[in-house]
């Protein structure tokens, strides 16, 4: 096999031997009339990517990502330096970062402050340069100790104030970088004991910080789309955006629906106890689904593996209830790390091509059921009697309680409804997703 | 051990060794101001106690409930005798029923109203003779084969109108009998499958229904308190009323909010991946914490298994939620069976001492935490930062990102939190359940 | 689409529109130079199949399957009928059963035996008619209430002969239907509470039990394979059989493992917290993988639902695992039955379609890695250091750790495994199970 | 409050207010004939109390136990010197350790294994000094690199050969600091993913490990106990260790059951789907309940959170196990951490004072079950049937199934078993567990 200063570019080339190609993923593909790339949007989320070494709780790492410096800001040029032309191997076009991600943290805010934005600088040319864009930001306001009960959750003022200066820099960013949204994963916005926890108070203060961000977004003409990012629990007990209804059902309280959207993970999805799918339909019938978190979880294991996604079912799924949104508004990040022991550079190949041929190939089976109509030709059918004047009555909010008993009484035999078929569906979705590949 | 028949009535008497006594519940005993049996208004589920028989989905039956009687309203009329009586034997002054647990279901829908309209004729004698009262009921709008793909959320709508059709019976029945509540339980409003659901239309419908019901309930002069129960699954693979957060969007987004509240299950919160008094609190800051059933889930199963609670960190934790909530405006009804080797007359009672001396020392704990004052005292002292300037103004929305970041600047250390001492605080708990009992 | 009569017989047809044939399989077809048939040996479930309608623990019945009778032997011996004629048109070529799956359950053990061998001799009749044959058969010892607290570990001893008396039974029909199995699934064979149960005694009492049953197996002549099923839980607190270790562990112990084997049921292998390939592959590696129960289970889910198959994926790694198993001694039960909701008999043939092309598509995908290569010559390579001397004495068992701590003291630098490759070769296994079907 | 300097003496005064107390803790107390401490043999581990700073997956150190020192020996001379120092304010007698928790790790092998015997020979010192105890100690084969695919399990058997040298300086350790135990933790001992994994090939390898270190340990002399501690998962996707009855198994398969136990640990019980008494019990009935961690996890959340255990039902029952197992062989350890906010050294004795106090307590009322003998008593009357000649036969194995046929036919009405009673044991538990505390 090829060594990663070998592969040039990650290419697709359906019937080749060579490991280092795409199968199913041709950027220029046009698919239901749109280009392959446009419906996909790809990122690589720089923390796992060039960050992540392969510590977990129980060992260190297991690669170096250093790049052969030890410290301060060069080392941070070389990751991004490395992160944009890994990019260009894969034909990325967009990546995502925290604050922390991309800039040595400082001993103090403000110094911490003047190495991101000098980043943000340099990033900015390497995305000139490069052709790159930026998916979104965010800002890690749950790594640090002063965060350790939460960041707009937090007990004390002083560490709200130093979490809406971080968000505010990163708003910053995110003009600058022309970022297509803006994330807040509240990953210690939760509690660990409601002994010691005001759960209101805690979500009035969220709510709080997320009114000034978009205030402060929109004056200073950041026009991207904001996010939300539901998490049910890790690293807290629990987490107040538990998953899509919830954190919907916040946004309205407060008023922010017009500005936020849900950013889904597939593997905050099964935390939930939710399909991926379930939580993209839930964001996608409220209008509310921005962009995408690409992983995948072992639903037989209680903790966030982000693994890269492979499940060819899950993604076709994924990819149609995305179809059925007309796209995304910002798009699909894979916040995916290799495995532990998955710690050569060859490796990150392997993992990029894995994820990305599982959703292009999912976004092709998306558009095939479309196209078959069998399954949406059922649905149609299977609630037609709304169509009745009975039905429309009901569906309008025109009737009453009492007419309707009335009519109830008069019904011989109420039919019961016909199947639902499951198996059949199953079936069909089977020979769509297994037919006629490559 | 004393026969079903010798146990006259149970009563409190924590010395004695009879087990057929209360150590804790005490009605007439005074707490925080109010009478234990007002705090805690308990119901029995006409279903599990009066019905049910141990059947399960690998067995049969392991009890006899027919009381001599083989079918027929005769049948009916000798269960609710029974139980009238065992609720004066157990101290209970109330009840819950679907309307098929009071009556049998006839050939048709007319035929199956005729009954219950006849048992609610009898039930409200019986209330009468032995000063009872109706928790809540409802109907079953889940159990027979017409209903298998929902009711409110059935794809035919001659369904959606007998459903309806039932649930103005159990409305007239609500108002005849003076009940406190009236419960929605969608076992079956939710989806097996999403490639045969329209999501968002099925929850419209489940809409309409309630607002049809809390029209006509009002109208009929039905003043109690209209309750959704929340499930997340089981039967279905997913139900809309998934947790608390969920339910209480839901009524928010359809204008329902006003006159419907929460009836929190304590199985149904864990299968959600809650703690019971997590969906307390959540229905409690809403102001929508209208009722409980009480019950107890066994964790490492996946089913909702409705034990009997006995669990005394359990039943302080959800009265202390109660107590703050100043009480409940609906009840405790114990939705909670036997085991199904527990098949004898005298388990029923060892089951309901179990579930009543369990809420009642949880009552008197809860009353105990707020007395000793050092729980809620850390609590206070922890947020408050919130009372300087910097905190009102966050609290009160009147700064901006601009500002707090300029303050932020100038921070020299932003102090960490003090500690969480969230062993501190089970320490103190653990002190206050486990001393000077009896 | 055609009504259950007018399927005559669903046959192999890849190109055609008919939802009522197989894409897959082609029972003829010679794979890894066996017919499909012969890898696959399909047996209907005659409780799922035949006589259960559609209950669940919240609903009644959805489907009719009393054939027009309403009560007794003819009844079941239109069961039986049904039963066959459906194994015909679905070419399925074996059955199992329970004694009250087939036949009647009298008011006495002696009633219900009289029946039981009465529709035993005719299920033989039909048998040769159809030329069938029983897979497997058992003994219900876990529905009626004598069993409420177990059947081999009731703590009464007369449940103990009863539940012998059944297995004796059912050993005599095993014999005279040559069935190539006999299954002991311990439903009830756990316990509810620790409070009030003896476990090494109980655990002693099913040896007893399952020793009795193969002496007298192998003393009438039955040379089947007897099989314990494991489940973790459900109805049961805690089931004895958890999972493949915990069973043959049992079995090692009481000296049964010469005779008994695994049947391994793929929704209990995900209730106990293992793939099904975990499940195939430790009893496969104990030389005791005999046969196993065909379903899929949702993994949000805690209960047992018994899908039918659909899942590529796991029917792939499954078959791999029997191939490399060289087959299994028994075969492959569709432990399944229709979603509630799919209550038409047409959904019974789009259910068996749907499992029966899932495992045949999983064998030629299993014959494909095989003939691939690349997966287990990756994992040749990858243990290749222990064919060093190093090596091989630690795989004699040649060495100690003075030798080796010696050995390692010498080393310069302990190299680091190379990479576990598993993106690599999830992609290497999507490529092979979506690729170049039909 | 006081402060850690301040807290000379954590000593048992129930009726103190002082926080620093014990309220059950009475290390002189006899109960059932036997100290408090004997029954008890507190232990505290070293990784957790001593070294563990609150880092998580998602955030960094929250404390500081550098104890003014950078790096090199003397850092761990003076956490030493702390450890003992804790231990004596606790009147905690033993503690436990991997070999890096007391020493650092060198650049090689051998540099490790110096400063390891090192800070032997100064722990050996302070041993002494400080009259406390080793309970066990251990190799940590998993943390470094070059464990990342397993130790015993490696594929590189040069990693396998380190990893013995490893156990045996732990074994070295182990008999110069007399310990009572020597423990595997399996933590990289299973799969990450089946496609690159031979099971059998690796739990061999194991049984080699595992069988050297008995063979080496017997010969230096050391008399302790060799202990596996079951985990199902975390790290790895599978740990072969998975629960107890699996743990057994491979003990007995292997033919090390003369040597080895088990060190249960309640979250790994929990994360297993066990209670902590149910390992606890199967391994009891097997005689190999050696050790305990004590710990408690959330069975809301799928990882090991190792919290101080506060739940005293839990630590009633796992007492009851202990008592009735003749008491521990090994001990009992705190695998316990603090929460991640709680990170003050006050924090630190509220956390022991918690899991001694909820230990000792659990001890009190175990003996209060026995000496109440209402459980026990219960459970011998409900198996009394295996008394009777019949039951005899059967315990005996001297019937056969058509003695037990036969006697079943003659049968006239099986009675179904006599209740279980769970309602009843649970409402006697409750009374003994809350009652007359203090």
């Amino acid at each position: 096999m090829k060594k990663y200063d070998e592969v040039k570019k990650v290419i697709y080339d359906p019937k080749s031997d060579d490991p280092f190609t795409f199968s199913y993923y041709n950027p220029e593909e046009v698919i239901l009339g749109k280009k392959m790339k446009d419906h996909l949007k790809f990122a690589i989320s720089y923390w796992h990517t060039i960050d992540a070494c392969g510590t977990d709780m129980f060992g260190g790492d297991t690669m170096d990502k250093n790049f052969g410096k030890d410290y301060g800001l060069e080392r941070y040029n070389k990751k991004a330096d490395f992160a944009f032309e890994l990019m260009d191997k894969l034909q990325i076009e967009y990546y995502c970062f925290h604050d922390v991600d991309i800039a040595p943290v400082g001993k103090t805010l403000e110094e911490s402050m003047k190495y991101f934005n000098e980043m943000v600088d340099y990033i900015s040319e390497l995305q000139k340069k490069h052709n790159k864009k930026l998916l979104w930001n965010t800002a890690n306001n749950f790594g640090d100790k002063i965060f350790m009960a939460g960041a707009a959750t937090s007990p004390n003022a002083d560490v709200f104030a130093c979490a809406a200066a971080k968000v505010k820099a990163g708003l910053d960013a995110a003009k600058k970088l022309n970022a297509s949204g803006y994330v807040f994963w509240g990953g210690r916005e939760g509690y660990e004991t409601l002994l010691n926890t005001k759960v209101k108070f805690e979500q009035e203060n969220i709510a709080n910080l997320m009114r000034m961000a978009r205030d402060y977004g929109r004056k200073i003409g950041f026009d991207g789309t904001f996010l939300i990012e539901p998490k049910p629990k890790e690293p807290m007990k629990h987490q107040y955006d538990y998953d899509a209804a919830t954190a919907i059902g916040f946004l309205k309280e407060y008023g922010l629906d017009k500005d936020f959207m849900m950013n889904i993970e597939a593997n905050h999805a099964t935390l939930a106890g939710h399909t991926f799918q379930h939580e993209l339909r839930i964001s996608r019938i409220n209008n509310m689904l921005g962009s995408i978190d690409a992983n995948q979880g072992d639903v037989m294991l209680g903790w966030d593996t982000d693994c890269f996604p492979s499940n060819v079912y899950d993604t076709t799924l994924a990819m149609y209830e995305i179809v059925k949104n007309n796209g995304l508004p910002v798009g699909i990040n894979f916040d995916s790390k290799n495995r532990r022991p998955s710690n050569t550079y060859e490796d990150m190949f392997h993992a990029f091509i894995l994820g990305m041929d599982s959703f292009a190939l999912g976004l092709i089976k998306a558009a095939a059921i479309i196209e078959d109509g069998r399954i949406e030709g059922f649905i149609d059918k299977k609630y037609e009697s709304y169509k009745s004047e009975l039905g429309q009555k009901i569906r309008r909010g025109e009737t009453t309680l009492e007419e309707l008993a009335e009519k109830a009484s008069q019904m011989k035999n109420v039919k019961t409804p016909s199947s639902g078929a499951q198996e059949y569906l199953e079936g069909v979705l089977n020979n769509i997703i297994l037919a006629n590949n490559i």
